[in-house]
C-alpha cells in the first residue's frame, strides 16, 4: 500500500500556503469589487480553478475570474478586464488567449486575472474560459469535502507519470477531468483501476450514445455542457500511459508513481552511437499553446525534410522553456555521401538525346549510363553537411505565422562540442515508464 | 563517316594470324581424321565457329567439333572426346559446359575441342552445342564472302559499348546474331540505323507471330530452328545500350565507337563521398556461366542483406577474373548507429506486462516507453561495422552450391586502405556510355 501521508506531505500546500492564497484570494476580490463598484461595471469577481475547487497542488497559481454580464460585448470586456489588471497589479503584464487578460504577482504568487462573459448550463459560450466559473460550481457543489485529497494523489500522480495538462505542450488530462474522475469513481485507486482495466477508449458515461458522438481516445462528458468532450485534450499517447502506468502501478503500489517526473543527469546519458543536433530559436513572448502548435510544426517539418534529404532521422524531442525553443533531432548521418542517383527518361523517349546532351559535359560523377531501359546518371551530392542543408532548405518551410520571421536566427547546435545542459536532451533521454 | 580500313586493322586478323590459324586448324583436322579412322570411330572433325566463318577478329580461338553419328549416345561421345582432345592437345584441360571437352593450346592459340551429335535442320537436339555445326553451313551459305567485314564492324562496335556476347557475364549479342543481323540488313550501317530507329522489342522476322511466341527484349528465330529465339541472352539493359548507342553514333559517326570498352585509370576515379568495400573470393575452377549466375547471385544478396541491416548500399559492381570473384559495393553508413527502436506490443495486449519485463532491467539503451498506443524500447545495436555484419549474416544466405562453401573464406577490402588496382573498380568508375 502507499503511504498517502507522504505523497500529501509531498503535494499539497500546507497550512500556511492555504492561508497565504486565502488572503491574496480575498484582498483581490475586495479591491477588484471596489473597482466595479466605481466605475459602475455589471460583473462579479470569482476565485475559480483549483484554488477555488481545494484541489490545488503546491506553489500553485490564482485564478481570479470576472464574471460579465451578457449585455458587455466581448471586446468590451477585453478592454474593462485589461483596465482592472494593471490597476490591481503593479507588475501587470497582457496576455492573450481568447480574450486579452493580465497575468501579476502578488508575495510571489503568479494570479491571472481573467474577464470572462456570464452563462447558464448547457448555453451556447462565446468563449471557451466562460465555462470556467460553472465547472468551479460543479465540483464545488458535487466534490465531497473530503474527497480532495483523492483528486491530488491522482494529480502527483498524473504529474509523476508526464500526463497532466491539458494545454498542447502536454496534451494530457486536466485539473477538471481530475475532478471528474474522483466523482465518478469515488477514489483515486478506484480511478487508478479503471485505467487499468479499460481497453480501447474511455467513455464517461459509458453508453453508446457517448461513443458514437466523439471519436477522441478519451470521452468525459462534460456535465455543464453535454455537448462538449471535457478530455478532448487527452491524445491516445497519453491514454496508453495511464492504462499501462496504471496496470504497473498495481504491481507493487511503489511510492515511485508519485515523486514526480524521472529527471536523468547528463551522466546518466548513455551512448547511443548517433548523431545529435539542436535546433533552436529564442522564444517569440507567446503563450505556450501557440508556440507549441508551432514548435510541433517546426519539429516535423524538420524531420521531414532531414528524411527526404537522407540523412535518416531516428528520434527526436522538443522542449520550450522561458527562453528557447528546442527540437533535438538525432540522425545516422550528418554528411552525405557525395553523389546520388538520378534517373533518366527510358532510352525509347524523345528527351532521351537531350538528357545525355545535358549531363555529357562532365558534369556528372558517372555516366550518362543504363539501367534496365532508362538512361542514369550519378550526379553529385551539394550542399552535404545536415547544417547547409537545413538552412539552405529552411526559406522553402512553412514554421507557422510567428516562427517564419525568425528562420534566419536559428542555431544549430552539436552538443557533443559542449559542455551545457539542455532541457531538451533531458527530455529525450528520460523518455521512460515509471515501474 | 567513319573510317573502315582504320577500324579493320584494328580488329581484322591480318594474313599471318589467317594463315596460322588456318594452318593449327587442318593439322588437327587431319590429326583427328587419323585418330577416327584408326578408332573406327563414325564422327567428323569440323572447323566452327568464327573461325569457319570467316568473321573472327584478332587474337580469336578455334573451335573444332567432333561431329558424331546419331548412334553414339551421349555418354560415349563424352567419354570418347575426352580422349581424343587428350591425344592431340599436350596440355588439354579437361572443362564442363554441357558435354565435357577439352581446352588446349597450340602455338599460343587456345583451341576448344567439342563432342556433338549430328543433327538436321528443324529437329530435336540433345545439347545446345549440336546446332553450332548447322549454324556455321548457314552463314557460311547465306553470308556473302564480301559482308564478313560488315560483320566485324558490327562486333567492334559492340564490343566497344559493351554488349557482346552471350554469356551471362555479358548476357549481350552472340557472334551468331551479329551474323543473323547482317544477312538480314545487309551492311553495318543498316543494323545500327535498326537498333537506333526501334521502339520497345526487337522483333526477326518482324511478324505478329515471332513477338507472341517469345517474350524477350530481342527475338531473332533462329533459321536452323524456327522453334529457337537465337538472341534469347540479350537483355532489356543490353538492348538499351545498343538502341542509345547506335542513336548517338548516327551523331557524329565518331571513331570512339571502334575502340574497345572504355577503360578509366584509377587516377580519373572521382571522388563518390561515401564507402567502399570489395568482397573477394577466390575463383572455383569453373565455367564462366556457372560462376557468374552464382557471383550475381552474391551481389544480389549482399546488398539485400546490407539494405535491411541499415547501411544503405548505393551501387555496385560484379567483376569476375581467372583468380578471384570480386563485388564491390558502395555504401551510405560502414558503422550503424548504436541504438535502434524496437517496438513492442500495443499497451492494451496481454502481452504488454512482459514486454516491460522483460526490458527493465536496464538493457534497453532508453525505454520502455510509449509511442501512440504502443510500447517501444530503444535497444543497442551488435554488431556495428559493416564487415562483422557481414562476417556473422554470411552463414544464413544462400549463394549457390559452389560458393556457399567458400563463406568462411570471404575477405573484404577496403581499396581506401590499398594501393592496389582493382578490376571491380575500374568496372565500377567506368560505367559511361560512349558518344
Amino acid at each position: 500500500m502507499i503511504n498517502r501521508e507522504e505523497i500529501l506531505r509531498r503535494w499539497k500546500p500546507d497550512e500556511a500556503e492555504r492561508k497565504k492564497l486565502r488572503d491574496i484570494s480575498n484582498d483581490l476580490l475586495s479591491k477588484i469589487g471596489s473597482i466595479l463598484q466605481r466605475e459602475e461595471i455589471d460583473a462579479e469577481p470569482l476565485v475559480v480553478g483549483s484554488v477555488a475547487k481545494h484541489t490545488n497542488v503546491k506553489g500553485g497559481d490564482i485564478d481570479i475570474f470576472v464574471v460579465f454580464s451578457r449585455n458587455y460585448s466581448e471586446k468590451d470586456i477585453g478592454k474593462l478586464g485589461l483596465k482592472i489588471g494593471h490597476e490591481v497589479f503593479s507588475d501587470g503584464r497582457e496576455k492573450y488567449a481568447e480574450h486579452p487578460y493580465v497575468s501579476g504577482t502578488i508575495d510571489g504568487v503568479k494570479i491571472d486575472l481573467v474577464p470572462c462573459l456570464k452563462i447558464e448550463k448547457n448555453s451556447k459560450i462565446i468563449s471557451s474560459v466562460d465555462r470556467t466559473p460553472l465547472h468551479t460550481q460543479y465540483v464545488l457543489e458535487n466534490l465531497a469535502e473530503d474527497k480532495a485529497d483523492e483528486v491530488l494523489l491522482l494529480k502527483a500522480f498524473m504529474k509523476s507519470i508526464g500526463v497532466y495538462g491539458s494545454e498542447i505542450k502536454v496534451s494530457g488530462f486536466s485539473g477538471y477531468i481530475c475532478e471528474l474522475l474522483v466523482i465518478n469513481f469515488g477514489t483515486f485507486e478506484n480511478v487508478i483501476r479503471m485505467f487499468a482495466k479499460v481497453r480501447g477508449r474511455v467513455l464517461i458515461p459509458e453508453n453508446a450514445e457517448t461513443g458514437k458522438k466523439f471519436s477522441s481516445p478519451v470521452v468525459i462528458i462534460d456535465p455543464i455542457d453535454i455537448n462538449r468532450n471535457a478530455a478532448a485534450a487527452v491524445s491516445l499517447e497519453n491514454l496508453s500511459k495511464m492504462k499501462i502506468e496504471s496496470r504497473l502501478f498495481f504491481q507493487d503500489q511503489s511510492m515511485k508513481f508519485f515523486e514526480g517526473p524521472l529527471s536523468i543527469k547528463p551522466s546518466q546519458y548513455r551512448d547511443r552511437g548517433a548523431f545529435m543536433r539542436i535546433f533552436r530559436f529564442q522564444r517569440p513572448d507567446l503563450v505556450d499553446d501557440i508556440i507549441y502548435s508551432q514548435a510541433n510544426r517546426f519539429q516535423q517539418q524538420l524531420t521531414d525534410l532531414l528524411s527526404s534529404k537522407g540523412f535518416y532521422p531516428v528520434s527526436s524531442e522538443l522542449s520550450v522553456s522561458a527562453e528557447f525553443i528546442d527540437v533535438a533531432i538525432e540522425t545516422k548521418l550528418v554528411t552525405l555521401p557525395g553523389t546520388r542517383l538520378h534517373m533518366g527518361p527510358p532510352v525509347d523517349d524523345e528527351r532521351a538525346k537531350d538528357y545525355i546532351a545535358k549531363w555529357s559535359n562532365n558534369n556528372a560523377i558517372r555516366g550518362p549510363y543504363v539501367i534496365g531501359d532508362r538512361l542514369a546518371v550519378d550526379v553529385s551530392v551539394e550542399p552535404r553537411t545536415l547544417e547547409e542543408t537545413v538552412i539552405s532548405e529552411l526559406p522553402r518551410l512553412n514554421i507557422g505565422k510567428h516562427l517564419n520571421p525568425l528562420k534566419d536566427k536559428l542555431i544549430i547546435i552539436d552538443p557533443s562540442k559542449t559542455k551545457a545542459k539542455y532541457e531538451v536532451l533531458g527530455k529525450f533521454y528520460s523518455r521512460k515508464l515509471i515501474f
